[in-house]
């Protein structure tokens, strides 16, 4: 079979265009020698052609005008790197009009304008591969939207984003327990972090970036759940449809309580089919087109939120540290399955934009894109779960008085708003004002029945400060 | 867009026919929305039409006759669910010479006859898809010919076989630490079972076969390794390429010692690129047509193998418990990712196929398996590392007679041979004859080494009975 030549461009020459260019040049022989076809990088744009970058290009491509790449008819396929929203959602409009196709990772974009972008994607007959835009290295898009075709998604719960889960673990302590023979060769134990020393750390390692915002306040993870559960159930899901929650307030000593009691604190993207017993966001009236319906489920709700979330420390997202991503998802016919890579990072994300210039290549994409996309259908739309009917239990901490009667006073407001306690801890540590800390694990009870009590708790004389509230999530666990 | 229908027929009408008859019957609509395409179950051929099954078929459809689904050219694809080798082997090679598509999950099928087959595809200008051979309801087959394409994959650790994994759990006692919170609600601790009543209890659960051989002894886990080393290597991978060892010998004492340690049991499935310090095969020499090729690592030797095998309680492989299946692979882009979920059962293998059946009707599959496969190339052909050459460190466990200078003859043999000790634990625990379990990690050496160790200590008179040997795989971290 004769070797096909696929012309690529590439807009953005930041980190992650870089090793997509690198790949494709370096990997060039092997790629072909695969797949039988041959990826040639004809151009690279970006304002900035004279910083050095470790990758050698070819003489002559790099160039900071978007119409060699536009006007070039032997290109096919144009790669977004620019990141951000308003020029790059320009660059992939103008490389769908020039008749390409579009690569991208941007999920921002994709999150924000990605229905627009699909409808000029169709309109021009050409498709948008966005794999690399959740996850980074784990193929999640293509395992939803292939390998699980079969089964109507019921649940996913993520860690998508690897700067708070970075975070989150040099915040904890590691409780895993070594023999001595083990314990010889592992490194000596690291004390946890705060929040602050862990974000300085994170920025250190190049995990967060200098302005950490989108990160740590979880708009990046709920960026990524928009993308992905609307993919997984089929409807048009917007931004302002997902619950937030950052990390920026946690703190260690929250994290070290939960873990005593068997819970280990993750920032979680979470996509619940529910029984509908929600109401519409306000919003909702006008959004009649779905992408794809699976019509059995129109009537139930979907409960989207990201928020810290404490999970069994023996269930496998528990396990998930440092920079890494994984996601548990649980369909109808496979039961759980679990994903996990690093989610960000140059080479990782740059071996998912390749995978995807490949199928794009191949002509994957397209029938993927066309058949499993944006079909708009005049059909009631979902209903998106209010976080205050969410149903959870509750991790809550108060400081209370060293005093006679506290343990009434507390467990009285709980009793009135209906909550039934599953345990509590009180400790020893000594917080502000001879304060103690008390920490409670509720059974499952709405949120605004939680919302409430913590209120009426705050106003109490014997609590000091206002009580921490942390979601713990009971994640379905699929075994025998 | 008007919907396309797709006619297939089903042959091997058992546990997982059911299961797919099932998907495709009860989920033609979702699935029709979902893809834009609506597959028609038009026959399903099978010796027995008189056996009640948990799925209504269309009246007429069941039948004896293969050359119901041959005969007719309206169906497109015939999916072999007969499992074996003869029959099915025939009945794929028909369907194919019929001018259809084969979708099968028949592993031992594919590891022996795999490149014969896939030859009468091309042939034929057909395809043939197996997801559903490897892992069940884990897509691995498709990561690693999609979502990794754009690495050079370096290694891969599996749990492939749920029976395996199934039984070395229960054999395994539970030493997760929980709190007094969670452990109130948690399940009373199940002793560990020794490995018969282990065996006895899956197959009460209908975890095995009433013949458990070709899973305990390894054989299930060395076809999956052969497919999936195959794909991910890109060359010619035969069964007798992987050295196996099963499970049958294993103890729960030693699954004790070895958590003692800090280690966890598991039957691995291990594909790892090495140095080249093998040697060839005997029979490699015929060798010379490659599935694919990289070319930049010809020269380097791949050790394939199947056996018992400790791990690190903290990797998150040990955390695989029950049927479940898991696989981890290290890619040179993407570095460390792993997939977990059912790697068997009637409806995750179901999902499997459907999604398989799914891809071929959209034409992705067609794509995939023209340029991903069987590419015969004229090249020197892989080195498959011989097991006398393995570089590993070892669990041993010997029985010794409690008197003096019993540590100084066995650590002597292990001098030797230029053995080193990485740990050693005295039990005080009585064995036969009054001897007692002494337990050895090594550092990393040579199987051949160990074997002359072993054979030189059951020759010592303070040493009761054959020792104990298991690898220890030290599966690479990839963090931070």
């Amino acid at each position: 079979m004769a070797e096909k030549i696929v012309k690529v461009g590439l807009v953005g020459f930041g980190t992650v265009g870089t090793g997509v260019a690198k790949l494709i040049i370096e990997d060039a022989d092997s790629i072909a020698a695969k797949i039988g076809l041959r990826l040639e990088l004809a151009c690279v744009v970006d304002i900035d052609t004279k910083s050095a970058r470790p990758v050698k290009l070819p003489d002559g491509i790099l160039t900071d005008d978007l119409n060699r790449l536009l006007d070039d008819d032997t290109i096919q396929i144009g790669i977004e790197m620019i990141g951000g929203i308003d020029t790059a959602k320009q660059v992939q409009l103008k490389i769908l009009e020039a008749g390409k196709d579009v690569v991208t990772a941007n999920k921002a974009l994709l999150a924000e304008y990605g229905n627009e972008l699909y409808r000029a994607a169709h309109k021009n007959n050409r498709c948008i591969a966005f794999e690399a835009s959740c996850a980074g290295g784990i193929p999640i898009i293509s395992a939803i939207r292939t390998g699980l075709t079969a089964n109507n998604i019921t649940a996913m719960y993520g860690i998508v984003n690897g700067t708070c889960n970075y975070i989150l673990t040099q915040m904890s302590e590691d409780r895993s327990q070594k023999s001595e023979v083990r314990r010889q060769k592992s490194e000596i134990r690291v004390c946890p972090l705060s929040f602050s020393e862990a974000l300085a750390q994170a920025q250190e390692k190049g995990y967060a970036e200098a302005d950490p915002t989108l990160d740590i306040s979880g708009g990046d993870s709920a960026h990524k759940l928009a993308i992905l559960s609307s993919i997984a159930f089929g409807y048009e899901i917007a931004l302002d449809d997902v619950f937030v929650e950052g990390i920026e307030a946690v703190s260690k000593d929250d994290i070290r309580y939960g873990g005593e009691m068997g819970y280990c604190l993750k920032l979680l993207a979470i996509a619940e089919r529910t029984e509908g017993r929600g109401q519409r966001t306000e919003d909702r009236e006008q959004r009649t087109e779905l992408l794809t319906s699976d019509f059995r489920h129109l009537t139930s709700g979907i409960s989207l939120r990201v928020h810290p979330s404490f999970i069994a420390e023996d269930n496998p997202l528990a396990r998930v540290k440092g920079p890494f991503n994984a996601i548990s998802i649980f369909g109808s016919a496979v039961g759980q399955v679990m994903y996990y890579g690093r989610g960000a990072g140059m080479m990782p994300t740059a071996s998912a934009v390749v995978a995807d210039i490949i199928d794009v290549a191949l002509g994957n994409s397209a029938t993927t894109f066309r058949h499993l996309n944006l079909r708009p259908r005049s059909q009631t739309v979902p209903l998106i779960e209010k976080i205050d009917n969410l149903v959870s239990r509750f991790y809550i901490r108060i400081m209370c008085k060293d005093q006679p009667g506290v343990i009434a006073q507390w467990s009285r407001v709980l009793a009135d708003h209906q909550i039934s306690i599953s345990g509590a801890l009180q400790h020893e540590d000594i917080g502000p004002d001879n304060t103690v800390p008390v920490v409670i694990a509720t059974h499952p009870t709405q949120q605004k029945n939680i919302t409430a009590a913590l209120e009426d708790m705050e106003k109490l004389d014997v609590i000091g400060g206002k009580p921490v509230c942390i979601r713990i999530v009971d994640i379905p666990e699929d075994k025998d």
